[in-house]
């Protein structure tokens, strides 16, 4: 059997440990948006791809939601000595990954090949799979000007309001052959999104060109897990650019934005009063994934839930 | 006025200090060895040069004798985890001139303006040369076969028996013009060779086309520091290196290996009784440099020994 996950950075990560935490080894195929990938430095950094390395090698920061536990600042000091920007906080730990990919993908390895290396290292039973080996990048329209995803999320703490999400160079990326194949595979059971931005870090992956055909054909069914909790982002600008973007923050805007992408809808137990007036077959249970039995327990509650649903 | 310094690493990083302390403020030109710079990890590292920065930037770590006071070693950990070499023990701080260095050169700036930048934000009023910009590799040949630099003299920690060495590209490099023009400075007053190791460290910048032509066509002293004492290096494998190609350690050794380049010699105080054997005007005082006030103290003698000398 197997079982695929889209996700972004922090809360995709979080679940997609919940997940691997039920799973056979090598059961499970996450596909990672890789839109707010980025050079700096001259090193090659995948935020997301990293965060849910870090999650599913049981190595992540849990306090930050970001990077690595005991990580330091060393490297970073210096780096801002030598005048150098300082705004994303590249840890000593995290950089011995962002350095050997960097040179890995010189050497011409492509970026799966080098996930799968670290994933073996760090003892990683999972497929992480970047959406794309070709470059996208994720640009945002706000109030303060276009500006790419880490200058918004980073470097302006998503101050400005977003007017616009594009992903540029999408329309002539691939879809990964790895994710396409695990699209395909005869002993797919359930496809799930994460509880991660839509915007910023779905869409992009649903945005390649074949994939939203591939998931409208789907076999099996798909469930997305609401990222609000009480109409709130747990982390991140999601609740500010509902505002924008879509004038709500209630749980339908989830149905209609997956509309024909998603049999089933997974909500915090919090929004339980908006159960009536959600169209498809809606599970309610705790989101919040502050722990590894939170991490599970979700991952649990949407496994069965998926069970349970016609395509 | 101003003072040329020929240097290697930790002896001669040392060596400028103590000159840089004596010196107004811009007066040394350190030409340093590339010889022994080398890619790891895709990152450009250039140990001498580092050596010499750090040491004039008293940011050196005292007790190592090479890289950064206060250093940490967590990204040097998780490479090792990944299954990197780690045999070359990259600190969390000194990483960031690595990465910077790298990526600099790779957006077409030359090393001595990377050099230069670095030296600005670190403080040091020094010119730090390169003594080319052209790729220059040191080799061994050895017992256990050849080998380059850091395989000899880190991985392999100077246990093999030297037989020769040679400097791979050296009569394709061109002398650096900035040291040739230092070289040919009107208000040049001494040359130093520091007590760096003659066959890894001084020999390849005099073996640039041009440059021992330069040196012996000068019209300032010449002093060598002889980096023995009592017959023993003080770090690293010159006595041995010395017994393989030389089959001596006495100080007339110097004289004859830098013959016609040199106008007088500078031994350990421990050395005296050599003194009668040998040729050239000779120097006799404390040249450990365990400390700022040993640095000082020896560059002071130097520049008073260089001062009574006729060329």
């Amino acid at each position: 059997m197997s079982v695929i996950c889209l996700s972004g950075g922090v809360g995709g990560s979080r679940f997609a440990n919940g997940l691997q935490s039920l799973l056979p080894s090598g059961d499970l195929r996450v596909i990672v948006n890789t839109g707010d990938d980025f050079q700096l430095h001259g090193l090659y950094i995948c935020p997301d791809i990293d965060s849910v390395l870090y999650s599913l090698a049981a190595v992540s920061d849990a306090e930050r939601g970001w990077g690595r536990a005991n990580e330091t600042w060393q490297c970073l000091d210096v780096l801002s000595d030598l005048g150098q920007p300082d705004w994303f906080r590249l840890g000593d730990k995290d950089l011995a990954i962002h350095i050997v990919r960097t040179n890995q993908l010189r050497l011409g390895m492509s970026l799966k090949e080098v996930i799968d290396n670290f994933c073996v290292r760090l003892g990683v039973p999972t497929s992480i799979i970047p959406m794309t080996e070709d470059a996208v990048m994720t640009f945002l329209h706000t109030d303060s000007g276009l500006m790419d995803f880490q200058e918004f999320f980073v470097k302006r703490r998503c101050q400005p309001t977003v007017q616009g999400v594009f992903y540029k160079n999408i329309e002539n990326a691939d879809l990964h052959v790895k994710a396409f194949e695990a699209m395909q595979d005869s002993s797919l059971e359930a496809i799930f999104i994460a509880p991660s931005n839509p915007f910023l870090s779905i869409d992009p992956i649903l945005s390649l060109p074949g994939m939203r055909e591939l998931l409208s054909k789907r076999r099996v069914p798909c469930v997305a897990i609401s990222p609000l909790v009480g109409g709130r982002a747990v982390k991140g600008p999601l609740g500010e650019m509902l505002d924008s973007l879509k004038g709500s923050r209630l749980p339908n805007v989830f149905v209609e934005h997956y509309s024909g992408l998603i049999d089933g809808l997974i909500l915090d137990e919090s929004d339980v009063e908006y159960a009536s007036s959600i169209k498809i077959p809606t599970h309610f249970c705790s989101t919040l994934m502050r722990d590894q039995e939170a991490k599970t327990g979700l991952a649990l509650s949407s496994m069965q839930f998926a069970s349970r649903l016609h395509v």
